[in-house]
C-alpha cells in the first residue's frame, strides 16, 4: 500500500524518509488544527480531514512537549510556544519548578477509506536550562533525552532518529499496518 | 435584532448579561476551536461555524491571558492551563522572569447573514505570584489588572464588570452594531 505523508514540514518530511529508510511520498495540505487536551485528538481529527480531501490512504503526524510541571501542557501547543515567545523562554517557564522532567510524544494518524490507527511514539527527558546545539529543528534544542546529557540537537540525525519519538512512532504504525494488512 | 450569545460557560453568559444589563439568550453549541495564533483567529472560526448551524446572528465569545514575557501567550490556550497544569502552575511558570505584565483579553465575533464583526476588549495587568480571591470564574484568581493590587476574583463581580476586558469587548460591539444599522 502506498501512503501519503500529509506534513508541510520539510523536516519531519526527511525524518520520517530517513527512519523508513526509503523515499515517502508526500503531500502538503492546509490543515485546520482543533483545540483538544492531546496530540492524539488533534492527529486524528486531521487525518479525518486529509483523508476526506485527498480520497486516498494518508498519514498525518503531530509532535508534542509536554512538561511533568505542567501536567503534560504545553503539549500539542508547543509549536505556538516556540515561535512566539522562543526556546529559551519555554526553558526558562520551568526555573520556578524543581522539576524539569519532559515528555516528547509523536502521534501519527493513518486513515483509509476502512481503516482508522493511531500509533504513538514517546521518549522521556527533561527540559535543559538553555537551548544548546544546532542540529534538529522545532524544539531539539531544549530536549535532553533521559540517560544522556546531550539535546536532541547537540547529537546527529542518525543518533537522534535511532531513539526518538518520531522512530517508535513509525515503528509502531508499521507493526499496526502489517497486522491488519495480514488480517484482511 | 436579536442576537443569540453562543457559549458553553454560564459564568460568561451571566457577564454578559450583567454588563448589558438584560437578559441575553444562549445557545450552547459543541463547537470545536481551532489552533491559531491570536484569539480573534479563533473567535471569528468559531462564528463561521455557529452561524452554519443556527442560521441566525449569533455572537461568541473567546477570551485570552497572553504574558509579555511569553510574547502574548498562553493566550488562546490558556484554558488548557488552567484545566492541566492549574492557576498555581501558571503563577510559578513566570518566577524566572524579571517581567509579570499580562493583558487579558476578550473577542466577541459576531456574524449573521451579511455582517461579520470582531470587537476586542484589553485590559492590561499582571499576573499574581500566586492565586488569591474566591470571586470570578477561570484565571481570575491571577490577573491584577493595572491600577491596583487586587486579583479580578478578589473584586465583587460590579468591581470587575466595570472594567474588566469582557466589558469593553461588549461595549464596542454594541457600537459597532449601532454604526452597522444606522448605516443600513
Amino acid at each position: 500500500m502506498r501512503i501519503v505523508l500529509v506534513t508541510g514540514s520539510d523536516a519531519k518530511a526527511r525524518e520520517a524518509s530517513e527512519i523508513l529508510g526509503t523515499e515517502i511520498e508526500r503531500a502538503d495540505l492546509e490543515l485546520p488544527e482543533i483545540q483538544a487536551a492531546t496530540v492524539e485528538d488533534v492527529a486524528r481529527e486531521k487525518a479525518r480531514e486529509a483523508f476526506r480531501r485527498l480520497e486516498r490512504a494518508c498519514v498525518v503526524e503531530d509532535s508534542g512537549l509536554g512538561f511533568a510541571a505542567w501536567n503534560g501542557l504545553p503539549g500539542p501547543y508547543v509549536k505556538w510556544f516556540e515561535r512566539a515567545a522562543g526556546l529559551e523562554a519555554l526553558c526558562r517557564s520551568l526555573d520556578g519548578f524543581p522539576d524539569r522532567r519532559s515528555t516528547a510524544s509523536c502521534v501519527l494518524a493513518f486513515r483509509s477509506e476502512t481503516q482508522q490507527l493511531t500509533a504513538v511514539g514517546r521518549i522521556e527527558g527533561s527540559i535543559a536550562r538553555a537551548p544548546r546545539g544546532s542540529g534538529g529543528f522545532g524544539w531539539d534544542a531544549i530536549f535532553v533525552p533521559e540517560g544522556g546529557d546531550r539535546t536532541f540537537a547537540e547529537m546527529s540525525a542518525a543518533e537522534k532518529n535511532a531513539i526518538s519519538h518520531r522512530r517508535k512512532a513509525w515503528e509502531e504504525l508499521r507493526r499496526m499496518l502489517r497486522l491488519w494488512q495480514e488480517g484482511r
